[in-house]
């Protein structure tokens, strides 16, 4: 069954199989997927777009352009005969690795190119793609799919950059205004056991997956236990109320220190109001609903909690035995929406947007695994064994990133709808909070 | 003479010798006036106008908006019944002191309100200041005076904080586009020498000044001379040549550290490019001129150059007593444009602006001391003596900024035209650059 | 074979069999080894003990208090009946955890207590200890074990903090007064190769270990090949005219920001002199020596030049099973000195003690797995599968610190003869320098 | 009456009157003062002397070397034929410009030359000046002169950099044995008015001061009122107790950010200790004495405590024109001892050291201008009109140091007792707090 997250994941996959037919659907899909990211702009003003409320959050607007800056500087200008740039300038600027070597945080700076410039830049791209996708040569397959799957991921970039953003400004302003009704109760959190021993870990690569999830191979785990939901915000206050936040004991050292160098007493978008606790969301400034998931949480507030509970966070390992292991024995399990099948209606999809973790459903409480929120890990994030080092310039060089990051495994409410699969490897420094970050816990059975 | 210059600065002197046409007058006087501001922002984008390329500068949204407060605050909100705020936010949104505990770095993340929003707010408050206006109680006066000189002085600002925006994108966008033509070849400089004594300092008080230029007092001078000219670029380039930068004997101490700390060179603006220096200015960048005055250094710099040359900066007190001194030989001197009489066509104004140093003519060089560039001197910024603590609501607390930062007088090509005169105080640290900044020598005579 | 190497490190495993001979040897154990402790300090002075050079290095001094503190409050204050504390404040002042909320990098502030002091404290409580020993229950064994093993990691320490001290003094003062001889020439590196497979990994628990290297537990390790000894100071120096240190391609991201701010150029000790190389020893300054191995590399550089190399470092698992497996293929392998047969004349050890990296000797390089330098792996320092969690105020909660530090294996020329074994993990965040760290590589084999 | 104050100044007055009996004398007046600063340290270990409690506070060790460095460099090896320097390497160790370009917060790494080598290093140059003065050319006295005198600020620094070391200890260790006896009650803040006018600044030079005293030079003052005493202790806790810290209109902008970046909520040596106020002092912990002077404020401190007050801190120009009207004013005026005619016993001066400040007598608290703690005044730290720059190399490039520091004037419990002057500039940055700063309050009469 869990073929089938995997298998969602490919856009093209059914290419070779009737080249007219194929090249209509792919059609469909790139400018469903290019215009999901448009429809995310839609509440925002120009000023939205254009300034970044901290060094690790882009300007909407850059995230527009760098997207499109790859499919025009890997597909375009290597499968169109003489295609001609929209603009010199732009190849240097959206390339998110050199940028001219201006510095992260200094990317509002570019005013100029405005949005409008940059909205034109897209339709330029997006027609040349257009064009191209009917006579497109196999090679370049690979590429549009990588481009679509970054474009994905962007999505869910924009949506964070924009909540840290709007939830800075003392107002509170929505994203999107439609109140959210309070969550269901949630059951009391079970701990399932799981018997370990050899597993498969990884993407076996023959759809698409990014070259983090790559080799497949063999790992040996022992014995654990795994929850069988995410943390509430109700436990989670529970440790505030216990004085968890002032414990040293509960925190990794230099958790400790981040948290009182930052002075950081709640997750990011908890607010005190009048002596009550709200949380900030896209759907605007709430009271604090106990039974949702807790998110925006650091990995130290992650670990803190696991071990106040006398329980501990999941490898990567676990955590994708624990989703192959239990998905399967659920009946009827819906599945994620088929892009291959029917593209998506981006502009029905925004109606009926959620962006909030809403929270274990006493029915299908596995679904959670890849909703909601992002899930810490107490993976440090590293290459796969057998790894090979690659020098081709049309991959990002993945393994430079490899370093004092630790792996978040699932999805969020964020993510967009057909890009999950249970070996996604997501990964954030320690000290993360913006993303939609959340808890799992895991115990070894001895 | 030198009574002219104070004079220009009062808006509204004649106001009691005849209420209508008078009326008339300041109706349009402020106008001119707001509507410059508004003009000076016909060339941005609105991404232009919503960043800060530094916690220094300021969004230009934000500088449109924190002098509409000033009036709604002190002027309709005292002396106009039943006035209602335009929004109870803005309020406290754009109090430049308060600012809702948003530290000055962070305000571009108020992307709401909207610049829209904000140009509503202005309208909807020249509206009501108009009204006003037509029977505007006497205590009102002074209010609107300094609300108008604050305009003028944000006015400055906005240039210099949408010339480092602008001076920070790769691509050397123009604010005006309108080519430099070169400048006139400078005369050798020459020191002036001035017998000293007692001089009288400050302004009188009579027609309008901030409250730092007051009282009038009397301090005691040593002979001095003071350089005829501003240093101009050739000769900076030269202390540069000369191995200026690296010699610490010419720096003072904490300068020299600032300078290694932040891997100073030249001039911020100065770029070198294929191995000629350049200059970045609001028509764009161009080659370096050698003729016109040099701009945008810091105290430090400023007062290594001066060691380096043998000199000294002057003191605020010898600057004073020396425009005093030698403006009135001046035959002809033409005074500044005097709103009173007529006031300024803006849209004009737009067209003619010259928004760089153009350097010392050879026929009227002294007029140098009110244009091209504000000059540094050696005076630490403090209270003048005698004065009186205030804690009047409707007053800034200047003296609260009297500590650290270096007298600068004159005033630049970005000064408006009528917000000159020869007892004005600007300060800034000693590590400024973003602001039109320049050098003129002295000297002491033994 | 391997058990040798853990069979050592247990000073009082015969406890049991016989006491009255057993607790003459533990006292000869006990002395020999807090002796070696004030032996490495017979070169320095009193300054030298007093001050840190940087906050990551403690004062000798405090070294010397810290070690005799966990006697007296783990071992004294519970074994011994009526036990009067040397001083009060001692105890608060010299736990390592707390140390009265004084800062890592203040500890040299605390010049009260006296290194006489110190000293005196030490003989103090060595004679409770000697006294204690002669008849002491079966449940102090352990305690005791542990102190004297944290008291040979604190010999490491001295030896490391001190080089960097010495190494930081502009005449590059000597802590050995004794030359190096020019090491022998290395042979040309080869990669052993090995077929992985499941592998036991940590300490079987039975003797002493440290608890991060419990339990015993499988892993699953893919074919894989690995140096049969380190990188030289010549290899290194390759990587180094090749440009390796400007070449962003081959840092992790991290490591290229870290490098650049920085101003990475070389190992920590390498000076440049006359364009010569040369390194600081702590036998003196010496022309750098390209036979020996490169040592005080971070993480990064270990990282980046096995990327040059096109190989990677090894993780720990493969590291430990490496060692596994190729020690017992050596005929008449030594073993470590053992001291609960002999206990080492620790005077003895100071005349022939060589504190510098010699280098893979031609016939024995395997022997270089636990001498001249630690080893980098890529392995995040992190709690092998089923740890539980403790809360024994007798131990140090080392989970605490395990978040973004790297693994390191083997030993180095510092580390006490008797305290390396094939399970031992050392562990420092990436950018550390000043320990004795060098480079082995390893492949992947597909 | 206060020529006297500078005449004790000049230690070698005489000189030309009497070649043998002068000679004798100077040598008396070298040791006397040489052996000073030895004294100062006989309750000192040699670890208190190695370490650095900030980087503002150097080694007391690297104090006595530098010291000596002077008179070797400029007085031996200038005037004593064929003199072989002590050894090469303190040339330049030991020149606070230089000092091998360690920056100052590292002195205490150079832990070699030790202790003992820098008190052998003193006795040689010692004994070599002995011998020079026997027959010195009259060009070296200025340079003794000024070397003793740089002797003696030093040993003002000696004791406030022991007192931050000691202090930040948690144990709070004594420097002297001898505890105080409460301060005699003072009588109410009176404030003398004076008339100002024209007034002469600065010393006639006829005697010793340092550079930054010259020229005497005019100013003009407006009429003011200066406190008869130093704000106490008691006066101090009542702006504390009514919330002075954390009421921002009292601050200057810069000091309210300092005082919350920093935590800043009492002076730097006040200790809340079970609900009681206590200070640190040389003599220990003590409870606070409400008569003593508040010492160890910054100048943000004393502004605002200032402003709280209705009142302002007097510019040096109005210290040094009230120092010079009041002091003559007083009958029999004791006057500092006089070097020149008796040569200061010093052992018995450590006896005798009551190194606290304490508190305004009620016969002669004009005293007070020279007693307790400096005074910040708000001038700002500047080159006295009509200086000319030097590039002499025996002469610090004291104009380096002169932009944003404020001056003090007077002298303080830690000064040496003849080394006061009217005339004299201390200065210090605005957050400075460890040396002996305290409180006079001004007025401006208008």
């Amino acid at each position: 069954m869990n073929v089938s997250y995997t298998k969602n994941q490919q856009f093209f996959s059914s290419k070779r199989v009737d080249g007219g037919v194929a090249s209509r659907q792919f059609a469909e899909t790139y400018q469903s997927i290019r215009q999901h990211s448009i429809n995310l702009t839609v509440s925002l003003s120009v000023e939205d777009m254009a300034v970044q409320s901290m060094p690790e959050a882009s300007p909407i607007k850059w995230h527009l352009a760098q997207t499109t800056w790859f499919f025009e500087k890997y597909l375009l200008a290597r499968f169109v005969k003489d295609y001609l740039p929209f603009h010199p300038a732009f190849t240097m600027l959206f390339n998110p690795s050199s940028g001219m070597n201006l510095p992260r945080g200094q990317r509002s700076v570019i005013t100029r190119p405005t949005l409008t410039l940059v909205r034109t830049y897209r339709t330029h791209v997006d027609n040349a793609v257009m064009a191209l996708i009917k006579n497109m040569p196999d090679e370049a397959y690979p590429i549009l799919e990588l481009g679509l799957q970054r474009e994905q991921q962007t999505q869910e970039l924009m949506l964070t950059d924009i909540k840290h953003l709007l939830g800075s400004n003392p107002f509170h302003p929505t994203y999107i205004n439609k109140p959210l009704a309070p969550a269901e109760k949630v059951a009391t959190l079970k701990m399932l056991e799981l018997r370990g021993g050899q597993a498969d870990i990884g993407h076996p690569g023959l759809t698409f997956c990014f070259e983090n999830e790559l080799p497949k191979h063999r790992v040996f785990l022992n014995p654990f236990a795994i929850a069988d939901r995410k943390i509430t915000n109700g436990e989670y206050l529970a440790f505030i109320n216990a004085g968890g936040y002032s414990e040293t004991r509960w925190w990794l050292e230099e958790g400790a220190e981040w948290r009182q160098r930052e002075h950081i007493k709640a997750p990011l978008y908890w607010r005190m109001i009048d002596d009550i606790w709200h949380e900030y969301t896209l759907h605007g400034l709430m009271p604090l609903d106990l039974n949702r998931p807790v998110c925006h949480v650091s990995y130290f507030e992650a670990e803190a909690f696991a071990r106040f509970s006398g329980a501990r966070l999941p490898t990567e390992f676990e955590w994708e035995f624990a989703a192959n292991s239990i998905i399967p024995e659920l009946p009827g399990l819906p599945g994620l929406p088929t892009l291959t099948d029917a593209p998506v209606d981006a502009n029905k999809q925004m109606e009926e947007l959620i962006l909030h973790p809403k929270g274990a459903s006493s029915a299908t409480g596995l679904k959670q695994f890849f909703t909601d929120t992002w899930e810490w890990t107490s993976s440090s994030y590293a290459p796969y064994p057998a790894v090979k080092l690659k020098n081709d310039a049309a991959v990002d060089h993945y393994e430079r990133q490899m370093v004092n990051q630790y792996v978040l495994r699932g999805g969020s409410v964020a993510t967009p709808p057909a890009h999950s699969r249970i070996t996604y490897r997501n990964f954030y420094p320690t000290q993360t909070r913006w993303q939609f970050t959340g808890i799992r816990l895991a115990r070894s059975i001895i």
